[in-house]
């Protein structure tokens, strides 16, 4: 298997070519526009709510997968019939595409998570109310929400009314956690599973700002725990590629799983410079079934700041001037106010200083330094 | 400055592509052919012996740089005429076409090197072959010589007079080193320079098949003295990219410089997994102008070992299995006996370890392991 399919043309894609490049394993890109982040690769434009042009698409290749969940699964379905491999499979991004069905889930498999409830129109909203301990919580929709899009902390139902009326929705505990942190693994087709060190990821307005990654304070126990439940998911749900879980730390030291991703993610970003192995390469492995690579990290610490709105090569080169170690990803992207539109990584050997770097050059290249 | 136009379809226009996504720089490659190492980049296929296809090519770039030193340095004056930036300029490549006007530049500049001289129609021979303390001595025809082609180790003229016929032949002192070593640095187009620690180099006939990177034991003199005849050189000559310095390391701690290349090296592939800045990127920003990136080394040791004839995926995927810390580049070149077809990196904080690691992937890559 040497021909790898990516549906979606965003920076994930465009990070995955720059892995194929260096092992050498050819990489076709499915993007909704010409002008795609990841035009840096073999793109085809189409659309991937078109059954026909994706079956087509996937005829190409030996494997396909993604760099985001929102392919019908029906479609994908269709692409299997046809004798390509889709990894993560339709029943595991199912998972992804859902966040109800990956609540059932993770209940049925008794992986620790926030409590929940479903409110619409045939249940007991009182008794849903009182499953996640009252209000505030957290409401969501259950398709379709990302980057702090489709969800809401509410006070009372009447706040997420207008999602009622389309359908069902999620209510969460609001967990009042500490820390957020994220495991990062990789499961190849034949089952081999690898992970790397559990990092910290700081979110703003509910989208991931920094990650910090290393030898930060985070307890033997908790790190274990966090393995633990990311190789009983990949395994239970039969995970192909990068699986994302995003935990809450809570104040006695639990881990509760908040969300699921089955690619690379953003909080992985930071292992391109610190890991042996980067998630992109891990997941053209993974999904290609070849040895998945080593987990270590290869220096102390890394940091990963997102850049929002527009990332200048004019930015770029002040905040070399600055701060020579960063290293600075531009996804080429239209700006658009609060876009991710690149990251910054810096790694060392003293986590001070490198979040003092990798912010340093971050705000000069959105703008603000 | 951000379009970069590369010359040559090889390894090293393959792995500018990587840095070229990372930073966010658009890269076209001009490649002699459909399907060359490069082919996973903008590539456009066409002559460089054409003056008119290299002008029109370079047209549509910015700046224009290199994979190999072969391009007429007419057809680059006629770039440059045209108001295209060329990155080295053909002053400075004229010296690695020519390794008889590299040897009279280095001598201009008091640059220790090996005794050299030059035989031809009108000169004395017997006087050169003095010069160059007797036999043996090294010859080496001037043009187009590499990876060992066109250099010859001579116990008199008559092994060389195959080539005295053609033209100007070097002769070098067969110097008595101990190491090899080279020094890695780059020269932003404004001036700013930067080294990367030297590495030493191990040959096989005549071809790099090992470079030793971290804290080897080469002393801090020998190393502050390959940095200074790096920078005296890059200045001096006003390198603008990357700029090899191959060096010989004599047995009572002198430096002789063997040979020059101003475009990323095969020497300097470590780099990429042992340094915060890679050759790659470090050369895209030197010629678009960009700060430089910091050389720091972000592990105590790193290895690479090249890899010939052939990488398959089935080979990398069995040295995987047994080396998951190998960092396994395939330039998916048609196969060759001989031919430099990936290279192997491994990093980490025990020389012998990573030493054993890079060589144990590269055997079984290779196919001899």
């Amino acid at each position: 298997m040497t021909r790898i399919g990516v549906v979606g043309g965003g920076q994930l894609a465009r990070m995955m070519v720059p892995a194929s490049i260096d092992i050498g394993i050819e990489l076709r890109i499915f993007s909704e526009t010409l002008n795609s982040a990841a035009k840096v690769g073999a793109t085809y434009v189409g659309d991937y709510t078109d059954e026909r042009q994706l079956v087509e698409f996937g005829k190409d290749v030996d494997v396909l997968t993604f760099d985001h969940e929102h392919v019908p699964l029906a479609h994908l379905q269709r692409v299997k019939d046809v004798g390509t491999a889709v990894c993560p499979s339709p029943e595991a991004l199912a998972l992804t595409q859902n966040k109800i069905k990956m609540r059932q889930k993770l209940a049925e498999l008794v992986i620790p998570q926030p409590r929940w409830a479903v409110v619409g129109d045939h249940t007991n909203a009182d008794r849903a109310i009182a499953d996640v301990g009252g209000f505030p919580c957290v409401a969501k929709k259950p398709i379709g929400g990302y980057d702090g899009k489709g969800v809401r902390v509410i006070d009372s139902l009447e706040e997420c009314a207008d999602w009622v009326v389309e359908g069902e929705v999620l209510l969460e505990e609001l967990v009042p956690f500490t820390r957020e942190l994220s495991q990062l693994s990789a499961r190849r087709l034949s089952g081999q599973w690898s992970a790397w060190p559990v990092v910290e990821t700081r979110q703003e307005g509910g989208v991931c700002s920094e990650v910090i990654a290393g030898a930060v304070a985070i307890d033997d126990s908790v790190s274990q725990n966090a393995r633990d439940i990311a190789e009983r998911i990949a395994h239970a749900v039969d995970v192909v590629g990068v699986l994302a879980v995003e935990l809450f730390e809570t104040p006695d030291g639990q881990i509760l799983v908040n969300e699921l991703a089955m690619r690379p993610h953003n909080s992985g970003h930071v292992l391109t410079e610190l890991s042996v192995t980067s998630q992109f390469e891990q997941h053209l492995r993974a999904v290609a079934d070849l040895p998945l690579g080593s987990t270590d990290f290869i220096a102390p610490f890394g940091v990963m700041a997102n850049v929002f709105g527009e990332v200048s090569l004019t930015a770029q080169s002040l905040a070399w001037e600055s701060f020579p170690e960063a290293k600075i990803h531009s996804y080429q992207k239209a700006p658009r106010p609060g876009r991710k539109a690149g990251h910054v990584v810096v790694v060392g050997s003293n986590l001070d200083t490198v979040l003092g770097q990798a912010r340093g050059a971050r705000d000069i290249v959105q703008g603000s330094g």
